[in-house]
């Protein structure tokens, strides 16, 4: 083991599975290397290199039989201060070996580039319960779907969940610019849905369409938005780049992001890191995530790591985030769900509601999930 | 099983385990409607999502004790001809399970938005080799070298790399903006560097800068490196955003892209379909992919699946891309590569060249490595 790094850390830990000592030290000693200067240690002959790039290892401690908790430093210097070679750093090659799994990471807290490399959220909790009108309490969520539905019915849904008194009313992930519901018109059908809707009761429901597309038509879907009043917009950062959304939160939202995690795969990066670290700190206001229980497998610890990273940062200065979890949730589940969490929560539910019936059965159980979460006492 | 699909059908194979029939039966229907609709069965209501929308089973067949090929038809409406949709039918949610890997998948013959969301590559393998003046043998290439060395010191390398015939000459992934090694000197340098050399030798190397930071940051690149005259460009689209390389191929690259495979992951997503169809599908003219034997983990079988896929594309009217096989392919290796590969490609070696010691060795062995693929016969 070495001293301390002379230089500031990118402090990162692994989880890598060997089979024996010796496998365990070229893994380890692989890692070391591949993140940075991706050459053998006896083909490294610069002296700036080898005392200002080569990662520097911290410790290693076995998890059990073969698993093995590594810690490396590496020189923050190494990321240039650009937030796609940050990850490179992080998990670039090195995602590509199985025996790897990316645990977790601490910036360096005297990295002056950092607010410009990874601005952060602009908004979360505190900006996001603004938005709504709503303090204290947890938020509640549906999205609207399913794909194929004209936009004048998913308007019509929108208005039914605002009246029904539900905070944020989200396109679902797999609404995009189709032919039977095109932006635009969506966007504004939905806008006037909610307009209406809060004129009327005097809440602040929001309508939060789903972005998706090539960066410059993102860019163009994002700004229609906000010309017409959305109060968020969702983004999935492992489809678009997690790199874009730090430009899209640096130069051009004026509203929440929200995260959505589709193609997040299981991709070997811990998903307490993945979305509960690393979505916030590219900038998501609220990070969509699959709760225990439902149709992903994520643990209830696990989900409870997520959700604490994202209320609680352990990065000095990020912005406290809201989790979203969603996935299955059924409307019976909620007491529990509520409890779990908390008030610092986005409760979504889609098809635990939609199950209900017709339009009439979807009014009443979307307002009694309203009122169950107004009501929840800890 | 129903009767064959009425619609132009984006057919996807999963690799689904379960223990047994019931969660198997489970698990395939949650798949059918997780990637369009994502909602229960029981509460779709719409006549068009259910005959337009909601995906079809084709087949299921065992493929092991608790391993099934699952093939699912979905509508091509249902992405939108927007290739960030398009990632989210193939695997969007779906991604985050993690008893699905997405294993393959088949384009509708009469998809009239084809070319216009996912136009391919634009140069691929006869662009590659008129570039290079290359038309016939496999073509060479090195990286240059740890990040951290100073531009001239890179550039030198580069002269000497183009000096001893290598054809592309690629920057390292992690070489990014960064203070010791800033873009636009870099790229300046190197290519002055190849220019001189290939006017003394008569010879085509070109070199291949690694673009990488937010979109606009990419795109500013692209261009200071197509004024400069660069023979291509490398991107690594997993941490770009795959939509965003369509976009650049579509409307800003002048000149091939290289595609790298960082943060790929084992992300569930099989390796012949990710480097092999997806990348080039996405724009990409030559992919980086690990190859056998090396540091990374996939087979001989897995790695001539993945050229193949390249090589002769199984997507009609793709233009054929070269397979670029690397990390840690040794010097004395390279005899069985390229019987393993054959011609058609780019034999990437770096750390084996760079562990040859000084300047004088490592033009030794880079010359080695040119004539020793010049005058291989398989």
């Amino acid at each position: 083991m070495l001293s301390p790094s002379p230089w500031p850390a990118l402090r990162v830990t692994y989880f890598v599975t060997a089979p024996n000592q010796a496998d365990l030290d070229a893994r380890v000693e692989s890692l070391l290397l591949e993140q940075t200067v991706e050459l053998p240690r006896v083909a490294l002959r610069d002296k700036f290199v080898l005392e200002n790039i080569v990662g520097r290892l911290v410790s290693v401690e076995a998890m059990d039989a073969d698993k093995h908790r590594v810690i490396i430093d590496f020189p923050i210097i190494a990321t240039a201060d650009d937030p796609a070679q940050f990850l490179n750093v992080l998990f670039g090659n090195s995602s590509i070996q199985e025996h790897v799994m990316l645990a977790d990471f601490d910036l360096p807290s005297d990295w002056p580039g950092r607010k410009k490399t990874l601005p952060g959220p602009q908004f979360g909790i505190a900006g996001l319960r603004k938005i709504v009108g709503v303090p204290e309490r947890a938020l509640t969520s549906t999205a609207l779907k399913p794909i194929g539905l004209s936009n004048e019915r998913i308007a019509q849904l929108c208005g039914l969940f605002a009246q029904a008194g539900i905070d944020i009313i989200k396109d679902d992930h797999g609404l995009a610019n189709h032919s039977f519901h095109p932006f635009i018109e969506r966007v504004r059908a939905c806008q006037k849905a909610v307009r209406d809707s809060n004129r009327a009761s005097g809440r602040r429901s929001i309508y939060v369409p789903n972005l998706t597309g090539t960066p410059s038509v993102v860019l163009e879907q994002l700004k229609v938005a906000q010309d017409e009043g959305v109060g968020a917009v969702m983004i999935a950062p492992m489809l678009m780049g997690l790199p874009f959304l730090t430009e899209i939160v640096a130069q051009h939202a004026k509203v929440p992001i929200v995260g959505h995690p589709s193609f997040g795969g299981a991709t070997r990066i811990a998903p307490e890191l993945l979305y509960g670290k690393l979505f916030p700190l590219y900038g998501s206001d609220a990070t969509i995530f699959a709760n225990f229980g439902g149709r992903f497998a994520y643990s209830k610890e696990t989900c409870g790591r997520i959700a604490r990273a994202m209320t609680q940062p352990s990065i000095p200065g990020l912005t406290p985030t809201l989790p979203m979890p969603a996935g299955g949730i059924k409307y019976s589940q909620v007491a529990d769900v509520l409890s779990f969490y908390g008030r610092e929560v986005i409760l979504l539910i889609g098809g635990g509601l939609y199950e209900a019936g017709d339009d009439q059965a979807l009014r009443t159980r979307a307002g009694e999930f309203v009122r169950h979460v107004a009501e929840f006492k800890k």
